[in-house]
């Protein structure tokens, strides 16, 4: 039998926002009580700033399992080349026969990732929260709002970007979609009811003293030691703070850097995924954090459900 | 453009024994050098005695480097599937783009193992030796005196298995290949002017005291912790002993036992592939011995030898 190569089109076709949403909740809570299999990922360098990351996951007693090869070639703009390549391989987690290639272009870690911050902000954040920022103008900062804007009505987008042209792109771009949007310097894209920071920062971007008590922060930039987009004093001010794995963010996430300046203890956080199985009480004037660096179980949970959309019929 | 998916016959046409040994030959030697990027592998267990490794590996300054994912789920005999399954991608060093799956179905791991130890038997064994003993009835058992029969004349094949039917299975193939061979006791097999051992055993296989002076051994099946074919006796009687990665065989090799039970010092090895660049030195009446435990390295060579030959013209 011929390997099954899926295409962006196909994937495109089936992985709905529904489904994601749905596949990327559910391995959220899973992996909130340990029922994922996570390892520690592979990691290959190659001169001319090159390298590649290997993940694998599964969520427990599901029928598939992933690994995911991603690499990053960053000289490959000025060849005319994607900077990104990848691919995910979908197994089955009763018989080891590999069910197919997900030529996905990267395209479903975008999309987890984005669905993630969208669950976990909207989950965290105030009922009547109306203003939205975003600290960034790359492709995550595009769809955290496109996906939290799935779940909860936006009233006003603030967009921080260092680049001014590219800020103002993504605000006609959420013109586009429907949504108030404008440039905001830093000061007072911090002060909205709902933030979103989105950059490969490696000091922090979020002035903390201008978060407004009843805030929530969400950040999903920081996934590598080096990295670091929310200030230690904003996690010192949080009522509330989530992560999407306890000992990665501590190893390499936001809450690793609060911790390690003493703002937070290493027992303070709580998994993201527990506030998504009811209603948080976050109290009145209360600011909450969440420091989401990606899991890998929640690849496993969407290119599985995505192949069950396209070949439901295979073992 | 379509990610291509090669199957086992487009490999079969191109994969000749000369590419195969040019190749591991090669990445041996580059190996021996450190000229390789060998991570450890990511590994996850499955409940139903089912397990999957997942191996990066890369020969510095190559055109390609390869993930491979190879999964074991040992009750599949059970229900009539194959026990292993598993896929090399290939991937471009220099853009991280995924030039082709190659869906060998364990087919390169099983090449290049056989190879490896072909080449490296034929290197250390006295050029006069003319018996050969295998210890196991698997499909190594096999691919070893075949690969080794392309590099030098073999005179008779001696087997010793477990089981009868296989064991005598065995000979009648090794027959048919031209060669004089027979079922024999462990202490007979263990005598011969060559041994190759490629079980699974737990516990050593090979009585060391049978071994003649001037014999050659390898072991090719000692690749996990738990796994023991050669005795720490046979290292304490050996001359010059050779292991395809150092830290490896002493992790999880043959090696490693001998070298814990005090029969051998932690540096006494020699990387195998320095002994597959000039005639080796090798005392007369010394016994010589090999601990294989599989590089990763050797699939990156070998994929990216059989896609330069299926698609010669990819970037």
């Amino acid at each position: 039998m011929t390997l099954p190569v899926l295409t962006t089109t196909e994937i495109t076709r089936v992985a709905t926002p529904e489904l994601v949403l749905t596949a990327v909740r559910h391995a959220l809570i899973a992996h909130a009580h340990g029922r994922t299999s996570v390892p520690p990922p592979v990691h290959l360098e190659f001169p001319d700033d090159g390298d590649c990351h290997v993940k694998a996951g599964w969520v427990t007693g599901t029928p598939d399992f992933t690994v995911k090869i991603a690499t990053g070639f960053y000289r490959n703009p000025a060849a005319g080349l994607p900077t990104n390549h990848g691919l995910v391989c979908v197994v089955s987690a009763s018989t080891g026969r590999i069910r197919a290639i997900l030529d996905d272009q990267g395209l479903l870690t975008a999309w987890r990732t984005a669905a993630a911050g969208a669950l976990v902000t909207h989950a965290m954040s105030r009922p009547d929260a109306a203003t939205l920022s975003v600290f960034g103008t790359g492709e995550q900062a595009r769809l955290q709002v496109a996906w939290l804007a799935r779940l909860r009505p936006i009233d006003t987008v603030l967009v921080h970007g260092r680049n001014q042209d590219r800020t103002r792109s993504l605000c006609e771009q959420f013109h586009a979609l429907g949504h108030h949007a404008r440039p905001a310097p830093a000061d007072e894209a911090a002060a909205a009811d709902m933030v979103i920071t989105t950059t490969p920062a490696t000091a922090p971007v979020l002035p903390a003293g201008r978060v407004r008590q009843g805030a929530h922060v969400t950040g999903i930039g920081t996934d590598m030691p080096h990295k670091n987009e929310l200030p230690p004093a904003l996690f010192a001010r949080a009522a509330l703070i989530a992560t999407d794995d306890h000992q990665q963010c501590l190893d390499h996430g936001d809450f690793g850097h609060a911790v390690r300046a003493g703002a937070a203890t290493d027992t303070s956080d709580t998994p993201a995924g527990l506030l998504l199985e009811k209603p948080v009480e976050r109290p009145d004037g209360a600011i909450t954090v969440a420091d989401l660096t990606g899991v890998g179980a929640l690849d496993a949970a969407l290119a599985s459900a995505v192949l069950g959309e396209l070949a439901p019929q295979a073992p």
